[in-house]
């Protein structure tokens, strides 16, 4: 992944917050920001992990897992955050989609299989 | 988006299937076949939309968007799919993670606000 690798998550249930967005030209303090943010987030209870990838054409798709709505709620509501998000919302995303969603069946193939 | 833009959904409940994945080297068909698998599943009932973006690195992360689980066991064995399926797990990925998730809250930054 760009900025995680594969999270390592639980057995369902967990939920997942799919934030998928494109960026708006220039850095703008968005590199640092994002690096905080997942610094912040991991260290809050309920965090489970987070995936995150984005092309050089600005689209990007992050997945941070969680375990409950409660823990995403505390996320969403957490200061830093709730700054990050404004300036989000202002300067460095174009648009962006969020949702929420309960994670309910997992399976994969591991890397050395 | 890479492969799509952003998926137009309706309000929750729907489906997700997160495909996150790092590919191996080379292309060995993989982009005439990714291609094709969106073309196949955009034609199956119960499909909504797909977000997709690749980095430079090989690190990709997937949505699709479904009605139903129905749907999405429906997609899962479709005759076309079941052989990419093989050749995705032979082929193409290193590691792969498949999470199906019910997505129960939306919402977003238009891009022209």
């Amino acid at each position: 992944m760009t900025t995680a690798e594969f999270a390592t998550t639980p057995s369902p249930p967990y939920y997942a917050v799919i934030f998928t967005s494109t960026r708006t030209a220039g850095d703008q303090g968005y590199g640092d920001a994002a690096q905080r943010m997942v610094e912040l987030a991991s260290g809050l209870a309920g965090f489970l992990g987070v995936e995150s990838v984005r092309a050089p054409d600005g689209a990007g798709i992050t997945v941070c897992y969680w375990s409950s709505t409660a823990a995403i709620a505390a996320w969403k509501a957490n200061a830093e955050h709730v700054l990050a998000q404004q300036r989000g919302m202002r300067d460095w995303y174009e648009h962006y989609e969020v949702r929420i969603a309960r994670v309910e069946r997992a399976y994969g193939k591991p890397p050395d299989r």
